[in-house]
């Protein structure tokens, strides 16, 4: 049978693959790791991904979908953070900001969930994750749920959501500092959401 | 003339110093850099910093004062936290998130000042530094300014303004995300002060 896999296995050079045993997925996935990591997203093209691993850059949209989806599939994330966040910006403008934290906390406080996520949270702050969150994350993930929340000015309002969020994971997931890392989820809540709303909706200095 | 460094020199022991080039004083910072770092705030004692730079532990508050000082030293930020934020204490409730996002702001911003900052930033987001972060900076430096700011429950409310402030440094002066990295300082205290003043004033919920 000619799966995708088999059929790249054939075209591969380089990188190291042992024939025999091809992973064309996983192959793919490592190059664009790598690449964005080096080049930050917006200087990393699919093309360049394919050439890296060796396969045909439709291939790599077979596997993955757009360059988008290639990001965030990289970024190894437990879950899709896009299709995650489909209930804060279906369900419109009231309350938005405690459908965001309630969905975020709830995969933090997942133990499945949270040593990866203090992974790549600890990758993204290294000096070469540092552009993946600036020109990757926050463009392809954050902004986007902005913009289709309706909110004015996402590519404002989004970091700023994001400067928050980002203090509460370190203090309550990394560094642990109490009270906040012992904090009932439903508490977290109802201290940050009137800050989160602020920031999506409300009215902001010029 | 025997200055402190002349009689700590004749009792020095081990650690590299070098006759003829003794430095108590770095000496000494150095072992707390090195003990901080590797037990945490609680568990070093100004008696295990002085054996470690082989120094008499009246020595250590000769140059530096009490533990907490020590602990404010061995951080090496350009300026002593506590003595810059003496004015949002003395000024009272109305306004002090904003003098405070103020007077942080104009460190931060100072070139001068940026990059050691950065430098000890970074270390306390490292493994190592988180204990400092969890167990000094937070106890010694943050939690006493709300104390003296006559705040309810300074234990629970400097962490929540820690969350916010270290998110803020994070996006703009270490990831440097657009538009957080360029705005006014002014346009980032008037976003920024409801946040805080919230997190000191308001009502929480339990």
């Amino acid at each position: 049978m000619s799966t995708p896999s088999g059929r790249a296995a054939g075209r591969a050079v380089g990188r190291g693959r042992r024939p025999g045993a091809p992973d064309t997925r996983a192959e793919i996935l490592a190059s664009a790791r790598e690449l964005f990591a080096a080049r930050g997203f917006g200087s990393t093209s699919v093309r360049a991904v394919a050439a890296d691993a060796g396969v045909d850059p439709a291939l790599v949209h077979h596997y993955f979908g757009t360059k988008d989806d290639l990001f965030v599939a990289a970024l190894e994330i437990p879950v899709d953070p896009r299709e995650l966040l489909a209930p804060v910006i279906d369900q419109g403008e009231d309350g938005a900001a405690e459908r965001l934290l309630r969905i975020f906390l709830s995969v933090w406080d997942d133990p499945e969930h949270r040593l990866p996520l203090i992974g790549l949270f600890r990758s993204l702050l290294e000096p070469t994750g540092e552009r993946l969150l600036r020109e990757g994350f926050l463009p392809v993930v954050l902004i986007p749920v902005g913009e289709r929340l309706g909110i004015e000015s996402p590519e404002l309002r989004m970091p700023l959501v994001a400067s928050q969020v980002i203090g509460l994971i370190l203090l309550r997931y990394i560094v642990e500092v109490e009270p906040i890392a012992s904090m009932s989820a439903e508490r977290v809540v109802a201290t940050y959401a009137p800050v989160i709303q602020r920031y999506l909706f409300d009215p902001l200095p010029e």
